[in-house]
């Protein structure tokens, strides 16, 4: 009856970006099949708690605040920011064992993290390195997709730009990428897959940042970081100033953050940022990329629906995998690795 | 597979408001998981049909009345109000054993009531006390609200009022409600649970009601009678006159008159009506009165929909009680005995 | 876990009109649970595939066509039209594997027929006689009705014509219908039912077609063809003039063609064409008597789609026969009997 659990609980997942969690209003949100209640205490810190009433389940996300106490909506149970529930109606002995579970959380990066697994294991070393979304060398914005399918699906998707060439036939898309193979390399819980394309002529987006003609170097560096982390750092510059080996003092460099947090089995919600080392000021560049971001993933959405679909109606068709996907079946796998190593401690 | 049953069958459920059933339409209702049609005869008497077609089961309320036949709008097959088959097409012999099953059914307090379990168990005498609703002291008039819930969530709901202090927060909703403690007594089928709130100022609504200042005995008497019937006895007293001891003369009574009926383990029926025993012919005051009040259910709808939603995405989740459940625990104990019963007899 | 089949896949379905496929866009269309791709060649001959790509299981109908080749819109595969992968990202080599199933497809009688099954059976004399849609001493046109049940359901509708007595009541039914009674005989994969009115009043509709005054013998002959194609044979003549023993020349006469492919175990498309043999140059005609059928099947698909939903609560629920039913327990045994030889075949 149970299909085989996707994702490892002993990792932090981004709920929410930081701004919209706040001290006046709770929000609900879905993390690895927890609903999860999220507020901001008097002192800023995060309270996180499961989304049920501990009396009789109702979402403690429909209630209320009340000073550092989220109150239920239906008797007014009052829970403290570990869970423990301080208020009865009509009773002046309170139940100890009244509680609700609490999670590890913590801001970083502007995004709030939520650990769905053991608490005792939630290192806060381990949350994956997004540090472009608030270095001030960088500059940039992004948003929230909130889609039907398989968190993996989107990992897929990320590992292998290729796509590029199909999906984004009239955005993105440009035949260098699906015509220079990667290279791909391992360690921990990363993946890397590089891919350089030497004295091109440049695409139409990067001609635009780089702002100067002539030939370009380009770069694809996909970094991932499991479960469910991927960093592009991208870029131009002009051909032969030494980009390839280390030097992109000519060039203009963005990362892409991308985290997919799986919702359910079959939503996830992807939070991606937009990020730029040059023209920090520019809030109209950081709109404008912002946008024109968030239509492409639109189109990637569309075929990972689908995807979606059809994988939920033939439960048993296999995934295939070619040269280029060497990223994302390493990726997989040390997901997979995660999660049996979990299924392993939790059965001795 | 199969969840446990979660209401008795050998009772008394409402099924429509007596207006909403005529000689002219047949009417598409579902009981406890059976799908019923409804329509009166000549005489005014009630015809209750499974609400499928002998022969190839087409909903027999989408077929039309001719005199006291029910002809199915497939192919014509007619039906009498017993459900015995008496007309097919191109077709001279009957099959005696063509007959769709027939329900008990009778009118009483404004309700049609329709029993889905064993005919000879259907004593009229079992069919709840609702008689305040044609009562000629009693003035008042109600609803129907279809909800995606457990009937028994409203059982809680009604069986506890202190919710009215946060569901009802900024309608009806009183501190003294929540701060004071009730009594709960049972007997058979019944349980009352009583709160008396003594010498205290009078809320908005009882306020204008009673039409004089000054504190006033307030009282909340509930009275449960299985399955799913809650009489509510509310009303304001001018404080001291003698309330609590009997004598209400000096105030003004309400009863509130609740009918859960389940369609499905996840939808009911809740038949209310708001009466009082004054001002009896005050047609407007019935209006404002049963508007406000379903404004007010719409408040508890989400709850008990939220409720349904994390049950039913969660469905070993425990449901924990406080010293307020002491009615809904009785309720739901005489409910779960009431069905212990009826399997025992099955399995004898 | 598995419901039975309730389709033989040895059998030619239609997709789709011929008009509907071709050389610029891929269709996708289910057809017994298969989900295919339809294209046109550029010599204009049929190409059906699985509807998925062999890499990562992308729906190609999401894709494009260049030339002859399919191209997935996720990675650039490329697919010709018999399934082979000719063409992969990134990569010389292609996997001799990297195949999609392809399925026998022909035109016939303006459709597009596929055959689900085992290709080497798939021979083009068994696909299902409805060549009145082609014949030039024939006139009409029809469209296709989406529909909410298991294509049986129309089967049955359509072997009973007892029901426009009912279901059609204020359109074309007559009481003459449902009390005159067929003859039903069958050999091999058909079944035939036969009823003839004799000297009866014309009803309007066939009045208007007649164009003169007077009774008439009326027909209504139906002939079903394994698993899903029921031609009714429909007229009048006036009466006495030699109809029911084959002199037909002075009447009118129509094919209404139905031929109802499952999509699934409970949705289906319904493909009707609406022919005669008089007045083959009136194209309003011809559109007037599409619409005026359409709109009469749009009251058959509410009937069907409301059985359907019961059937789907209660599966198992028995549907019953009567006299007007030998027809189409006789079309319900052959199909049966061709799932079972199939089933049979496999488990050799």
């Amino acid at each position: 009856m149970n299909a085989p659990r996707i994702f490892p609980l002993n990792a932090w997942y981004i709920a929410a970006w930081s701004y919209e969690i706040g001290k006046r209003e709770p929000l609900a949100r879905t993390v690895c099949n927890n609903k999860m209640v999220l507020w901001r205490k008097a002192d800023g810190s995060l309270a996180v708690l499961e989304d049920a009433c501990w009396h009789r389940l109702l979402p403690l996300s429909m209630g209320w605040l009340e000073g550092e106490t989220l109150v239920c909506r239906y008797h007014g149970l009052g829970f403290d920011g570990k869970g423990q529930c301080t208020r009865m109606p009509s009773q002046d002995n309170l139940n100890p064992a009244a509680k609700v579970r609490s999670y590890p959380a913590l801001d970083r990066h502007r995004y709030v993290w939520v650990w769905p697994g053991d608490p005792a294991l939630a290192d806060p070393a381990l949350v994956p390195d997004m540090h472009w979304n608030d270095d001030p060398e960088w500059a940039g914005d992004g948003k929230t997709l909130f889609a039907k399918c398989d968190y993996r699906l989107f990992v897929d998707n990320l590992m292998d730009l290729t796509h590029e060439s199909f999906v984004h036939i009239t955005s993105i898309g440009s035949k260098h990428v699906a015509e220079t193979p990667m290279t791909t390399t391992h360690a921990g819980r990363t993946v890397t897959s590089t891919r350089w394309m030497l004295d091109i002529d440049a695409p139409p987006f990067w001609r635009a940042q780089l702002g100067r003609p002539g030939n370009v170097d380009r770069w694809q560096i996909i970094r991932f970081e499991a479960p469910c982390t991927i960093v592009l750092d991208v870029g131009v510059a002009p051909a032969g100033t030494g980009a390839p080996t280390g030097d992109r003092s000519q060039g203009v460099n963005g990362r892409v953050l991308n985290s997919i947090t799986p919702e359910t089995d079959t939503t996830c919600m992807y939070f991606w940022s937009m990020t730029r080392n040059y023209k920090l000021n520019d809030q109209s560049l950081t709109s404008l990329l912002r946008e024109a971001n968030a239509n492409i993933f639109l189109e990637d959405l569309v075929v990972v629906e689908a995807q979606q679909r059809y994988i939920s109606e033939h439960p048993d068709a296999p995934l295939r995998n070619l040269n280029i996907d060497a990223g994302s079946m390493r990726a997989r796998k040390i997901i997979d690795d995660m999660i049996a190593a979990e299924t392993r401690i939790a059965a001795e």
